[in-house]
């Protein structure tokens, strides 16, 4: 009898319904057809372990970002992508520092929230798609644990080519990600351990999005240690030159193009 | 190659880490093994939809009620029970007034909750299960949205009967619900025109709710309007004799034991 939820925009959709709770502009879900209804972003994993996250963050001022976030964009210099912009915190932090910044996001959704937030220039696509409109960058930002966008050894290398291409000479990527091995959690530990035998990474989650009625496809989403991502970046055209865990467990990882 | 959520006593781990990040005792979810997680309960529903809501109300004091809680505990006289007592915000409000309160629930980790918190009698079971200890009640309070447990129109007669069983002569049920019907959301109305089309009550929701690794099966909870609830009454031992829809669509309705 139960159904299966809806493939479509989550991220737009939850980053549309928390900008409209922030603003007080526009539709939002209420309770009961009267009080407003913190969005919250819902993340299930595929052994049924299942996350609720409230939304807010995503619309965060500098003032309320984590240490590394502030060090991850002073870093950012010349032509700058913001890759996965979401609601464009980033970006508009980078553009009001008068850096040249483009948000790239697959959710038309997000794009739209971003538009609407006063960012100016956005991509709609993934870095695949981006390279045939010419654009050419001097940094990436992998930013709020899009490290995990690498997904794991199948996806990384195809990723940093892509990035490749889209790179002015002496480009850099600057990615944050979260070491997920400190946890003594049975839940984790052994999703750990099952994805290994299979010959993933331990952190390669298997997940989904879900908001309201919509979910997004199963996807990979890597949460590796440093020394994981050092491997995956090993004999691609790029170097990684930094590891900033300051913040352990959550680190900055810089890349540098070879050549 | 995705798995079910074991089964498992969802309000009461949700209940045990809202206990745990509320008094910083006890082990309770990190983000990143760092970061406390606020704990989100989540109510899947049979047609895909999925919402997620902070659990902190579940420990609100007086303070933070809505208006219609306070109305509804000041009818409370003589023995009481609170069924579906959660964390036990009501019966440690009415303990602390001198009404002689029992909090009964299913969930053993939720009566766990209300036992460190100082509620003093506390049942485990259901209000079936309950008649045998031979315990008799003045006053049965569903609260925080719990007349939802009359479930439908198959379960309303056999509750009721238990709710008699368990009364002394004279006794009354309160019972808090929202009125489901005045949305336009297509995602609600088309919900209850095919809960109709099914010979279901419009707003008998079909749920599961997750924590976690963990689910609950799947079950109805009514949501309905009071004259449906007037209607679920008509002819059972027991009488409708108040409706306090002051802060529409919530309202409190008032039960009386007949004879």
């Amino acid at each position: 009898m139960t159904v299966e939820p809806l493939i479509g925009d989550v991220i737009g959709e939850l980053l549309q319904d928390t900008l409209a709770v922030a603003t007080g502009v526009g539709p939002r879900p209420l309770v009961g057809g009267r009080l407003p209804r913190p969005v919250i972003e819902i993340i299930e994993r595929d052994d049924g372990l299942i996350n609720g996250a409230p939304a807010a963050h995503y619309l965060d001022g500098p003032a309320q970002w984590q240490p590394y976030d502030h060090r991850a964009v002073d870093r950012a210099h010349g032509e700058t992508l913001d890759i996965g912009t979401g609601a464009g915190r980033i970006a508009l932090h980078l553009q009001e520092r008068g850096v040249p910044v483009t948000g790239l996001d697959t959710s038309a959704g997000a794009l739209e929230v971003c538009r609407r937030r006063g960012v100016r220039r956005l991509v709609h696509g993934t870095v695949e798609t981006h390279v045939a409109d010419g654009a050419r960058y001097d940094t990436f930002l992998l930013l709020g644990n899009n490290l995990g966008l690498f997904e794991g050894r199948e996806r990384a290398p195809g990723f940093l080519a892509a990035l490749a291409a889209l790179a002015r000479p002496g480009a850099q990527i600057i990615a944050q990600g979260t070491d997920p091995y400190g946890t003594r959690d049975p839940v984790h530990t052994g999703y750990h351990e099952r994805n290994r035998r299979r010959g993933r990474l331990g952190g390669q989650l298997r997940l989904r999005l879900r908001y309201r009625e919509l979910s997004t496809e199963w996807f990979d989403y890597l949460v590796c240690s440093a020394d994981e991502f050092a491997a995956l970046v090993h004999g691609t055209g790029w170097r990684l030159t930094d590891v900033d865990d300051r913040d352990a467990p959550y680190y900055l990882a810089t890349l540098r193009l070879v050549g």
